[in-house]
């Protein structure tokens, strides 16, 4: 199970190796000065070469995985076979990828790492060790253990194999936004707009508050501990992209209404979340780990909130036009379709990336970037240009779907540090579950009173079913898995997700007969962008 | 200049801020226990968020530049104006934001930079941190000074914007290769089979001795320092895969057995550089620093070189026929176009994936995946998918090849270890020149001989003038610069890349012309895939 205790400096000297046995005697004869410094450098060679080795061998799984995705996705397809979405099927071979690495294969432990018994106050993001007169520059990777009590764990494959975050975020979670963005009906979605943002802003508001004040009733002893656990909590579970079910309302074609209700709602909830977790840092220097919001507090956030949607919202549209006027005042840029692509690609990926280094959400400005694209930007464009944009976005978000679906599923074997909390869990479970319901049905009942085309009961259980979270949620709980609180709720995250894709994944097909709710429809608008 | 001296451990107690200035009195105040590993626990959120949001920056930096380039190109395109190609023009773009960044924008220094004096005796890949009970997990980036008379340079934003090498080599390198043998025109290249094998092989080996014989006679004094310079010489100055003047010739449409000739001794480089220096490897520790081979060395590296170029390229055979087979027994896949392409796209890229994981070069297996793509596969896809897949490798051949040059560029000013060493420099260019002149024109008179079709003077010319190092030379070289001979082989290499872009680029069409080498012939095979 990879508990093999590590080796103490001072206790035996480390040896740099990686390598091949055939350098190793060398290693140990090794003279000094010169000569040393020849072979320091051959074995720095050589273990560039073994690190390039396995990054590729890593890389591959994720290829391969895939790839047999696609093959039994397309035997499913091909026997219309509909119990199991496409993504939890790359989940469940994540998952036995996951379990041979963690239980069929033993690496032979690296013996190059060290445990440096410093004594330092906090962990800094970058270290610098002097190593005999040269220094070396190592950066923070997380934390590893649980504390002193524990032993080191120690596995170079499954750390390896578990990667940066930074990934999911910048390069996978654009195109499936932008995507959605780009084929959006966009009539439907603001038709109802005035809902989305209901639920987006006050559900999540209501269901922060259910979930903060069930989690300080539970730990009542230990608040301080606790309240970390609400903080990640609601940058996390408020996030409900929920991307399988709706991508398989989008392959059913189910009432547009209520995709474009989820859909929203889903996507503006990144906006309400970070904004709510910014206010929630603000106030922890005050001292007093106190639950409540004053008024102010409220109207301050309302404001940031405010400023961030409509901050994300005019630079995705900004981009849009951008690009939309760039296509239209230099039209010989249609000559060559390559360019027009290129450009198109790399501004509308800018537009995450700008939002997200402004501070922003990187989620909402690509969003409305797809919109504005797809409204202004694609008629301009050249007839090669237009299928080559569909196409290309079309496989991208293809693509960073499985791969973060059948990584999810790898996740739970192969991440080190899980920390499988029962009372959590379930505790997080219930929490979530009633947050969405505190949510969900009395909003519905009060915006069904201004609204014309009422929110039907059914609409609204399949609303409270489908609002569980899908990858999006995932990213952000991996991205900074450095402390306990945050493992804890990394680990219950992916079981809450695991949950969301298995069970409303496959039960929502049956739900949607069992709801009466009409699959199949407006299907004359599918896969047009220029609605 | 970023001379600033960092903090020592034990003088002054480093705090943990990349954060925002009002949690740093919290930080100074903060109590013990509990409250301490709560604030601890804000703290590493807030650092995950400042950098994320760095790492945003970062990358939309490149975006921009890519953006910036794809407009002047068309500028350029639109003008007819041809002196510049789009990469020298990328480079150009890389450079000047390289300046702005390095002299013009001043980041407040991070002080989160902690040097660890602990007594390692040699630099370990893994580093955990023992920080009052927690462990923390510390990858090593690099050597970061030259030695210990030397002030540590800190400069985060620089040091974040020279990121990872193995970016390069799996993600940007393989569709450039891909792209080459998916749209080769191969009759041309099997055609010229035997010449390109020889330029390959016996050209590599010739250049290596001379260049090893002119870096051994120039330093006699230290020759166990120096003859490290020869092994990484070795591997990256021989690889020279010189993307850029092919890709002029792709455009003018020179003389495709020219073409043949160039880029199949470019590619097939690889594997002979990979061979040379796993078996100079294999001789190094037998302790004596001879530079002589035996024969049974050299009978044993050709036995060793025929293995992995055989290797590569049965497993790009085998993977294009795999998915030949795929495509063409599972006929019904023809109706998912973008399952098709998925499937094309992942079995494409896992080849060369593959090929590195199992210590071959992946460059070689992806180029014949390519190349059996394109003759087998192509003809079983949809029309749909045919065009897909084409319209996919150019735009990532597209934006891979702009985003290494830009990256390039950046490079010369980012990269925080350059060491220039004048005389090594001009040694090096004239070692260089010297192995390539030693290489062309004795092995082009043997060809000769036997060849009906003869390769006339000029062809030689334009051959020595293009066998100057790109991309690929750059990706290789900067995979490791941990140690001093490899910093000042790096910025060695990026500047032979700069002449090469610049002066070999701008000089290709007034060469080919002054050579009078025909242009703009075979047009009608141009962007044909199935020939």
């Amino acid at each position: 199970m990879g508990f093999t205790p590590r080796r103490y400096l001072g206790v035996k000297p480390p040896s740099p190796t990686l390598l091949l046995p055939f350098l190793l005697p060398v290693l140990l004869v090794g003279g000094q000065g010169d000569g040393n410094a020849a072979m320091d450098n051959v074995v720095t060679e050589r273990m560039a070469e073994e690190s390039h080795r396995q990054d590729s061998a890593y890389l591959l799984i994720f290829i391969m995985l895939l790839t047999l995705t696609i093959l039994t996705i397309w035997l499913f397809k091909h026997r219309r076979f509909r119990f199991l979405h496409e993504t939890g099927l790359a989940m469940i071979y994540g998952l036995l990828v996951g379990v041979i690495l963690r239980f069929g294969i033993h690496v032979p432990q690296s013996t190059s790492d060290v445990v440096l018994e410093c004594a330092v106050n906090a962990s800094p993001a970058t270290l610098l060790v002097n190593v005999s007169g040269r220094f070396y520059e190592y950066t923070l990777k997380g934390e590893v253990s649980r504390g002193k009590d524990h032993q080191v764990q120690d596995d170079e494959m499954l750390r390896k194999v578990t990667f940066d975050p930074e990934v999911f975020f910048n390069i996978l979670l654009p195109p499936i936004i932008f995507h959605a963005g780009y084929s959006l009906k966009r009539r439907h979605f603001f038709r109802n707009i005035g809902s989305i943002l209901t639920y987006a802003f006050m559900g999540t508001v209501i269901s922060c508050f259910v979930i903060g004040s069930l989690v300080a009733f539970a730990s009542l002893g230990s608040v301080s501990e606790d309240f970390l656990c609400i903080y990640p909590a609601l940058k996390s579970h408020r996030l409900s992209a929920a991307v399988t079910v709706l991508a398989i309302f989008n392959e059913l074609k189910v009432d547009v209404d209520l995709y474009a209700l989820l859909f929203g709602e889903s996507v503006l909830n990144d906006a309400v979340a970070i904004v709510l977790s910014s206010s929630i840092v603000a106030y922890q220097p005050t001292g007093d780990n106190s639950h409540s919001f004053e008024a102010m507090a409220v109207l301050k956030s309302f404001g940031i909130f405010l400023g961030v949607f409509s901050g994300s919202f005019a630079l995705g549209m900004a981009t849009g036009v951008m690009t939309a006027l760039i296509s239209f005042y230099f039209t010989k840029l249609r000559d060559f379709p390559l360019l027009e692509t290129g450009l198109f690609f790399l501004m509308s990926w800018s537009t995450f990336l700008l939002a997200e280094a402004c501070g922003m959400t990187g989620v909402v400005a690509v969003l409305f970037c797809g919109m504005t694209q797809a409204h202004y930007t694609y008629n301009n464009l050249s007839r090669d240009s237009q299928d080559r944009t569909k196409q290309l976005f079309e496989l991208l978000n293809f693509l960073a779907e499985n791969f973060i679906f059948s990584y999810m599923g790898l996740t739970l074997f192969s991440f080190q540090s899980h920390v499988f909390n029962p009372m959590f869990i379930i505790g997080a479970f219930l929490a979530v579950f009633l947050g969405r319901a505190a949510n969900i049905y009395p909003l519905s009942f009060l915006l069904n009173l201004g609204r014309r085309n009422k929110i039907g009961m059914n609409f609204q259980h399949v609303m409270m079913f489908a609002g569980l979270r899908g990858a999006m949620t995932f990213a952000l709980s991996i991205r900074d898995t450095a402390t306990y609180a945050r493992q804890m709720m990394f680990s219950t995250t992916l079981l809450i997700v695991f949950f969301t894709v298995w069970i409303c994944g496959g039960g929502t097909t049956p739900m949607l007969s069992f709801m009466s709710i009409p699959v199949g429809v407006d299907s004359d608008q599918e896969h047009s962008v220029s609605n």
